[in-house]
């Protein structure tokens, strides 16, 4: 079974955005191998992809897989460094079976965690969580750090490493589900549910003494918020901008006009561009879930067939922590 | 004589904004001294500093003397560490005589190059574009260097560091006479004309290989069309938004979106946080103009009652490079 990209979205992701197939394996070429996918990760980037416009990946091409990582085993290998048995980490794709050559494949050694993890907290979000805020945010001891989408795979690592760094960590999530698992599961000072209403009198309550790093994974009027909050030499993290991708709204003079005043720094982020963080950060991740200083709460969505759908729940916000899809 | 701030500006500056009046000198109080202002420096901070609201910078109250820096002598003093006779400079505000105490007072020692040089290319405006572009901006050799208001006294000094630093320097400024002065006075390698229109096209023959450090005094849309051009880890320094002190526009949700795929850091940035550097940048500023590798235009306007006026024509972009009043 294999999901492919139908069509270009317009704007609204649909289910008729995506084509399900079962086709024959084909041979396996030499010097490639063959992965049977355990979990594959729903990532927002992935959105991104669908379209054909020019960013830092690639469009995915109508009639092509759909693109996603995915945790696997090897059931059958004509490549010397991976054998049948071992558990791999890699852009797999929308599919039961992938064939690869091993580019930008890891190997998963360490299996007293849950193999799954590798695709969160230990995996792409979680280190993306934990770069973007210490490298760029660098968040002080004292200082207020608040995160966008609290509740999900990047954010729900941030807010909790902001609290294990001093900082008074500060949620934003929608619905009193999400903010509940914030504040009580992940230990957050506050949370904010912007879909409540009033955001602006909540952000002045959760963070009386304004914002010095704001961590933001959605974009659109709620980080315009933000930005009418900020603190002199704020640091604003811009991870992801997840409801932008539908979205024809516009910022305000204002918002650009607040960085300088306040001389906040602004800096675009993206994890592949710093591999030379991977191992420090993972090795600090997994002591924190092993001391249970971080938790992780994963929505696993039984079957590929479900993929496309839980991948618009995903997008429009229902889901809680990381998102995964159970292959078999 | 005095100018004093009249009322609060309605958006569009007029003259009837400030009073200009006559009165007497009150007594030198013990350890003060009075000023005789020569030169009076005109820069965009005075406008924002009309208007009530917060900023970095207290706003200026009714009826007070307008505020800015001057050029002047001590021609009668009380303070041990200030003489008659010495020349100093230092915000003594938009008037004739100035009583101060000395706080944010600094003595001109050098007087080898003329002193109105003080409150341009050596002064704030000189250090700000120094400091801005090497410390904040990084260009390297070959880079593309795009500075915004390009003929002011920041702009002119940006380009014409850029291209003592190997890079390729492109100016944007209003109409053909400023950026005949760009190209031909300053010897940055292209001006762009913003109300010539045609800005996209123009920007992308200027710039053929992108934008590597956007160096913005202005704001706007021509912010917004520097911003589709930036090349990935671009940087930009957000040195001032003078076209947006009266204006309502937006920026589009595309412009975040752009620095987040290119992973660019936009940083705003106000000189007087960087005090440390201003020994180091007046050094190589003061060399560099001896050398002739910079260049600088003062265009000076006669009589402290016409400073009203000038800085209407100053603001609206009427001037080339350094606009200063000869007040005495």
């Amino acid at each position: 079974m294999q999901v492919l990209l139908a069509r270009r979205p317009n704007k609204k992701l649909c289910v008729e955005d995506f084509l399900i197939i079962e086709n024959e394996l084909p041979p396996i070429p030499p010097d490639h191998f063959l992965v049977q996918n355990r979990y594959l990760s729903l990532d927002p980037y992935i959105r991104g992809r669908m379209d054909d416009k020019k960013s830092y990946a690639k469009p995915i091409a109508i009639g092509e897989v759909m693109a996603g990582y995915a945790v696997g085993d090897i059931i059958a290998s004509k490549n010397e460094s991976f054998k049948k048995g071992d558990i791999v980490i890699g852009n797999f794709g929308w599919q039961l079976f992938a064939i690869s050559k091993g580019s930008d494949v890891k190997k998963i050694v360490d299996t007293s965690l849950p193999v799954s993890l590798n695709l969160g907290v230990l995996g792409m979000p979680g280190i993306t969580g934990y770069v973007g805020l210490l490298d760029i945010g660098q968040p002080q001891p004292g200082e207020t750090v608040v995160v966008t989408s609290a509740a999900g795979a990047v954010g729900s690592v941030v807010g909790q490493i902001a609290k294990i760094k001093g900082c008074r960590a500060v949620g934003v999530a929608s619905g009193p589900k999400k903010c509940h698992y914030v504040t009580h599961d992940l230990g957050m000072d506050a949370c904010i549910d912007y879909k409540a209403g009033k955001v602006k009198g909540e952000l002045k309550k959760a963070c009386p003494n304004g914002i010095d790093v704001c961590f933001e994974n959605v974009g659109g009027h709620i980080f315009q918020s933000l930005l009418s909050h900020i603190n002199p030499f704020a640091r604003i993290v811009l991870c992801g901008l997840i409801a932008q991708y539908s979205c024809e709204a516009t910022y305000s003079m204002k918002s650009m006009a607040r960085l300088l005043s306040n001389r906040a720094t602004l800096q675009g982020f993206i994890i592949s561009d710093h591999q030379d963080r991977w191992n420090q950060a993972r090795n600090d991740l997994s002591q924190w879930v092993r001391d249970g200083r971080i938790k992780c709460h994963e929505s696993i969505v039984n079957g590929l067939d479900h993929a496309p759908s839980a991948f618009i729940d995903f997008l429009s916000g229902k889901s809680l922590g990381k998102v995964l899809i159970k292959v078999v």
